[in-house]
């Protein structure tokens, strides 16, 4: 669909000045030195530019043009896009910028071009990108020298975009495909991803965005992409200040980055922290070996192998324990008094020998071998390279530091083993490529219960009792409840129910029922009626006491990525800890599970011996996620679902359609 | 006190082998090639090394050498240190190792020697380390090409140490000392860090510590040495498997990371958390820019200020809002359609006038100028940094990206403005410096509350209504309460606190209240005897129920730093979070608040528009700070501390002597 686009037969750049110094001109310049199809230079002013006969618009070319690279004044553009369409040019790329990220007179012009362009079967990337460099051309107004190889990457900024292609020069990392999306007003996000994961060059994707464009799309896109290679994403915009900068930058809106990062969790994506964190994937992408959490430490510096062990328990890896077998062979490549373990330190005065005796005594083992050397007087990294490739696809990473450890990385990478400057940045990376989930996508058809229908249908606020109603329908337990417009009836109520209750006020809208000192704990018998007078309130709730831990389950529409359920621990700590976790629904019972240990819930329903009932959480977060799409719920807030051995009970409901 | 170690006027080398791959003869050539001072190597095999005469041993040399470094088989290590003592040898370097980090055997030869230079006036580094260098001599079997600087380097590890060295090089970074510290027999870092403290040529010491071996001293030394100037530590050893590693390593004993944190902070120091954090601080130290917490971001990437934003707000700094008169001025600078805000976002086709123009307008800002380039065709990193160093002094910190970016960066170091080739690495840097605090020195001079001593003398376990006693007698506020042995004196205790209240059973011994179902909470009268009964334990402390936030504090006796005060949010979260914070006895005010902020307690209690009693937490905290001292107590749990709008109480203490 994007062959136009991405492999064009020839080229016409629209703006190509003959002024160097002019971002047309270096576009141009650039076309020139790289492509070897046809080149169209289209400028109003000039007949030739850098040698070329020049063109005064688009339709005055004799034949049709695949690709118009646009550079003219914002103004300028629509005319531009009007001729291309006119001319039946295939796909253009407008790098001009001033548009919906500038100003109100921008984003008018910018939907011009849109509906311009919509159903007339031109394409076009942009507005404000800095372009494309594909395997057969450069279609930016950057420089760029980088190698061909596997990695595609997708920045959202221009300057961002050049930083990685920057990187990947320094690095040696080939790049395969490289787009700056601009403001993706018609292509997007998702159709450059859906490209890349079928080109066949492409070996992973790694993507700045700060917003996504169409959430549908994306999560429709992604999982098949992430079935096929690795796509890696850096998100700007995480903090409130962050946002606020992108709205000056790209005119994106930001969305959640807890949202965003349980949707690239789902979708089968690595959601990384910070660049570094980014390239360091890189490394173990573009590499021949498999990494697993399981990881055998092999170095030459104690105090290396003591950070690098507190890397892999924070992050969560494994440390193998070595094999007794292999331990008493390790002894006679070790000096006399060290002992074979994991960490294995292989001593200040090792040299590459005593590393290779090493390597091939643990070469089969099943587990990421991290070799670190801190070049000494009796190594050097480089003679440890040199020892560890003949022992590729055997899981290993280097770590190499010292004063040749870019001449060692470079012998390490050129046979495609990783290699790492700091031990952390190593066992990082690691972390990152053996958290991904299974891909899933998430298909939301509504099939809500009749019954819940009918009670949420025209309403936008569901009163409290008819929202635990609601949660009954969908298999969720409550405590036994009623409610009451008087004290009489109020304490037929509770005696039916059974002693201690608990009452609260209930209203037809959302309340702050705590803070209007509207709920009673503990309440007996002989204090129902005194304690209905006090609350003063037209509707009182009645309901159970209930012992256990208090949970909240929330539910909520992001703008972005729709339904989305919110799990952490419950009461005032939802507000107080801000530990809370996401997922996309339909959520599984496998991603149920992993809400319960990012936001320790696990930890709490098993403190102290207790032995709550797990389950029954894992199936109302389910039953939650099915709940919001089916009712078009905007705002669920289940706080606390209090939970013990018998259950999960939803024990107060604030409910928004 | 540490003269002869460190400006020695004579060296003798004991091993000094003849063999080039020998460790004492690398160590000898090192001295050779860097020292000036009379040079004495110590063979028993042969007369000359390396063109220098030799002896037999250090007593055959006919003067009184200043420093000895030994380079011997760990057997022999005993008499060369009888010969040094016999001689009048100042000081000595034990390179050697196999001793307590090995086995039993070198565990005996270690405390051998120790025992032998005790008091005989000879000072010994190591043994087990790699050695020193000086701004005279090259003492290490480390090759050294370093410049000479301010930067002191200590490091426990020798492959750390030799990394540090290594990257001082590669970044220019200038070293005055380098010690790497061994296992620490005689010669401690406290020792070294007092020594350096008053080095003339030092200006920041960067230090690798896997245990502090002399608590007091730390806490004693490390405040003054940070009036002096900054001490950065990095700690290895903070997880289980890199405490076990450890071991294994130096032979010592790793203590709580929280705790360590607690004394570097209370000390003055910064505590960081990898490698890459150290050698990014190395930058803001050696510089002539002071930062603060408050930051101006000028990019010409958008997205570079975007993901520089979110560092700031996940650092907690703080982004400046630019004043209205100099917004007007940069105007003038920027391109039309830009708005002037920060991040300020030069845009891509900024050149290096334009920088210097937005520098210029915003110099005399009081705040840390964070100038970021990104190579583009319009500008290079270089032409920024020359337009930058006019402005040295104006609290100017450079990122530097793209391919000339180290030419920059040489730029800028040069005129000592510190660069940085990632916008997260600067924010973080600035944070680090920017988050010490003022050194205290913790002076613990125990004064008993003579009542409270009374209780506590001769006790191990202190019983629960004893030790609601001694929190009344240290000023903490403690619910009505009273014991009672049989049903009828419970009915009148409770009759005398009033409804309702809490019983729990009241062992002699510490108990798992909760889990062994001894603690009944909302008693009202007529469930008391009933209630006793039911408990069916000797004694029951009956308590005033009370309402409010659950708080616990601690208290502990820390093996290397003493007595520490543990606080965070109380009751089952203690152990669901595990977010407690920590400070040495005494805590100050100040202290205290800090705590209550970093674990989350300050949330609490003003969470839902409640406005519980904070300073009465922070009084409770200094408190029990004082009393664990006083009692010395090795181990304290208030938990949970109920704070309500009245104060903090102590409802259940548990306290070991």
């Amino acid at each position: 669909m994007l062959d136009k686009l991405f492999k064009p037969k020839s080229i016409a750049v629209v703006g190509a000045s003959t002024n160097k110094e002019k971002i047309g001109n270096i576009i141009l310049r650039n076309i020139i030195s790289t492509f070897s199809g046809k080149i169209y230079p289209v400028n109003n002013k000039s007949d030739n530019v850098e040698g070329y006969k020049s063109y005064k618009s688009l339709k005055d070319i004799n034949e049709t043009v695949d690709l118009a690279i646009v550079a003219v004044p914002r103004d300028s553009v629509p005319d531009v896009i009007q001729d291309a369409i006119d001319s039946g040019t295939g796909a253009a790329i407008i790098i001009t910028s001033g548009f919906k990220e500038t100003d109100q007179h921008g984003a008018e012009l910018e939907e011009k071009i849109k509906s311009m362009a919509s159903g007339s079967g031109l394409r076009f990337l942009g507005p404000n990108t800095i372009g494309i460099i594909t395997p057969s051309f450069n279609g930016t107004f950057a420089f760029s020298d980088n190698i061909k190889g596997g990695a595609a990457l997708v920045a959202q900024s221009g300057g961002l975009g050049v930083y990685m292609l920057n990187w990947a020069q320094k690095t040696r990392t080939g790049i395969s495909y490289f787009v700056s999306l601009g403001n993706q007003t018609d292509i997007k996000e998702s159709d450059i991803f859906e490209f890349l994961a079928n080109d066949v060059e492409t070996k992973a994707i790694f993507s700045y965005l700060e917003g996504v464009s169409d959430g549908d799309a994306f999560l429709n896109t992604v999982p098949e992409v992430t079935k096929k290679k690795p796509l890696i994403f850096l998100k700007g915009g995480t903090g409130k200040s962050g946002t606020a900068a992108i709205k000056t930058h790209t005119g994106s809106v930001a969305g959640s980055v807890d949202i965003f990062k349980a949707a690239v969790r789902a979708c089968g994506g690595i959601f990384v922290e910070s660049l570094e964190d980014m390239l360091n994937i890189a490394k173990l992408v573009s590499s021949s070996e498999s990494v697993s959490r399981d990881i055998l430490v092999i170095t030459n510096s104690g105090g290396h192998g003591v950070l690098t062990s507190d890397a892999i328990e924070s992050y969560n890896l494994n440390e193998i324990e070595i094999p007794d077998r292999i331990k008493e062979n390790l002894k006679k490549v070790l000096p006399d008094q060290s002992v074979p373990r994991n960490p294995l330190d292989l001593s200040g005065d090792a040299d590459s020998e005593r590393y290779k005796g090493a390597i091939e005594l643990t070469k089969d083992l099943d587990c990421t071998k991290l070799v670190i050397v801190q070049s000494l007087p009796m190594v050097s990294c480089t003679d440890v390279a040199r020892a560890m490739i003949r022992y590729r696809g055997k899981s290993l990473v280097g770590v190499t530091m010292g004063l040749d450890e870019d001449a060692a990385s470079r012998i390490l990478e050129s046979a495609y083993i990783p290699a790492f400057k700091f031990p952390e940045d190593a066992v990082k990376a690691i972390k990152y490529m053996t958290d991904r989930m299974e891909p899933v996508r998430k298909i939301r058809i509504p099939q809500p219960v009749s019954e819940a229908w009918k009670i949420v249908s025209g309403k936008s606020y569901i009163r409290d009792f008819e929202a635990l109603k609601i949660m009954e329908l969908y298999g969720i337990k409550t405590p036994r409840y009623g409610i009451a417009m008087d004290a009489e009836t109020a304490q037929k109520v509770a005696d039916d129910i059974g002693y201690p209750v608990v009452m609260k006020i209930s209203g037809d809208e959302p309340l702050h029922k705590t803070e209007m000192n509207g709920v009673y704990l503990n309440v007996e018998r002989d204090m129902v009626k005194d304690v209905f007078n006090r609350l003063n309130y037209k509707r009182v709730l009645i309901e159970e006491q209930l012992n256990g831990a208090e949970i909240f389950i929330g539910g909520i529409k992001d703008p972005v990525f729709g339904h989305t359920v919110v799990a952490g621990i419950g009461g005032i700590y939802v507000e107080v800890l801000k530990r809370l976790a996401y997922a996309l629904s339909p959520v599984s019972e496998e991603e149920a599970e992993y809400l319960l240990n990012e936001s320790n819930i696990s930890k709490i329903i098993t403190a102290r011996k207790r032995n709550y009932d797990k389950n029954s959480i894992i199936r109302a977060i389910s039953n939650v996620s099915r709940m919001i799409v089916d009712l078009n719920i905007s705002q669920l807030d289940i706080n606390p679902l209090i939970v013990n051995e018998t259950g999960a009970y939803a024990v107060d409901v604030r409910m928004i359609i």
